[in-house]
């Protein structure tokens, strides 16, 4: 048997028992032996928040972020102060649930103009971080796959989020980093310039998400593999980021429909045991 | 009506026209009053080498590429032996047909291993150099989308690309730029670095492809779009890629299961249309 102490970074993303409320989903890292959850809105919404907060208070977890903020991009200007409000919204939630961490991810494109639609999103961060502050939440900026860049996030590799952090952390002084970036290694893993990234982002990883790339890729969307599945050096990239001072959760998000239609108790077992096998 | 001369540069990879062969495809371009076709290898060999070779020349076609070389990474030596072959059999191919340019797809991962699986795609190209530069074919490194990066090609942004084509011209001093990039603005438009890129390519754009990218992605082999009906700055890529001196052909190369389906002569016709107001 595995010591206890081995799985104390794991964290359940709920995404990845998809069938399960929140409630579920907390009483499934009980018996698990887990020590976090990672929750999404949608079903924090559905479930609602202050039940919600009181399940998984009770349930003695730790909420590792909270998913999802972002969505900057718009055509119009109301359009963008809507997504501004419903940021505004996104951090009461988080820090009602009682998680430090807001993961963003950032938008897709209103129109043609991808210049454009990454300085929205530079300036909608800009915006809500004063709030964020106040109410004890970090911002963390995920990028996502390439392949998400037109109808999901414009911001596509850790260079580009790591520049906005920093970016943001320097015209914000009177914070100590209240931005970051939240490393998905399904996202980043292709990049050349990845390891040097995660080396770059010393002191402002907010997050780390595993799972894995399975070919033939099953779905756009909800592709993603159980880690060890797939083609991804997960060992290397726990390694880099662990290099790179990061001693947080370690967030396991798999959106897959063979997975979801699974016994949620035995997605916890496979997930643990490969957490073991293949990050750890 | 359009002045001809305005699609002087417009090639029709023949992939867009998936139902046709050679010939049919050929003719196809006469009727539209096209100067160029781009072909594919799998193609050829369905129609033969010497009939596509010669229902080509007769009629008064440029063959902008070949497409494709390449698949280098494999497990074990007598493999990549194997795709070494293959891809001397591609240059001969090339050369037959009067083309000066063969593309490569570089190939996926044999193991998890991302870093040798480059180093063996590098040591693949070094390889047939001199076996190209014989027989007067140049060798076009695409970088494909990231999302086929485990299956297709480990080469997936075009400053890798870069990189490998200046690095191995550099080996091979006694030939005049051997290698070069083929750009195409579906595997490259998300890229934060690309306008960059596109400038340091100066003088080693072998090939420049268009399509767009349309959300949801129908497929992800068969997705691309019709020029105009997605997300891409197609003109600002065209104009960059002019910007850095490339005057070659412009290849509009489309898989997409619907554009199959309709009729071939209609596709180029549109094709025509959507080059003019999106493209040129």
């Amino acid at each position: 048997m595995t010591p206890p102490t081995n799985i104390s970074r794991l964290s359940l993303n709920q995404y990845t028992t998809f069938s399960w409320n929140v409630e579920d989903a907390t009483k499934g890292c009980q018996r698990a032996g887990l020590s976090w959850i990672g929750l999404w809105r949608d079903k924090v919404a559905e479930y609602g928040l202050e039940n919600s907060a009181r399940v998984v208070r009770e349930s003695g977890l730790q909420v590792s972020s909270l998913c999802r903020g972002g969505m900057f991009p718009a055509d119009n200007k109301s359009e963008r102060q809507k997504r501004i409000d419903d940021n505004r919204h996104a951090i009461d939630e988080a820090a009602t649930l009682g998680t430090d961490t807001l993961v963003l991810v950032c938008g897709g494109l209103p129109n043609k103009d991808l210049e454009a639609a990454r300085q929205m999103v530079y300036d909608g961060i800009a915006e809500i971080i004063p709030y964020a502050q106040e109410r004890g939440i970090k911002l963390g900026i995920e990028p996502l796959h390439p392949m998400y860049c037109a109808d999901r996030n414009v911001i596509v590799t850790l260079g580009q989020a790591n520049d906005f952090a920093l970016q943001l952390n320097t015209a914000f002084p009177e914070y100590q980093t209240p931005v970051g970036v939240v490393i998905d290694v399904f996202h980043v893993w292709w990049d050349p310039q990845v390891f040097a990234e995660i080396q770059r982002a010393k002191g402002i990883i907010f997050g780390f998400h595993v799972c894995d790339w399975i070919t033939p890729l099953p779905d756009v969307l909800k592709g993603r593999g159980m880690m060890g599945d797939g083609w991804i050096q997960l060992r290397k990239f726990r390694e880099a980021v662990d290099a790179a001072g990061y001693d947080g959760p370690i967030e396991v998000e798999i959106f897959n429909e063979t997975l979801w239609a699974m016994p949620p108790d035995d997605v916890l077992e496979l997930m643990k045991e490969r957490y073991l096998k293949e990050v750890y």
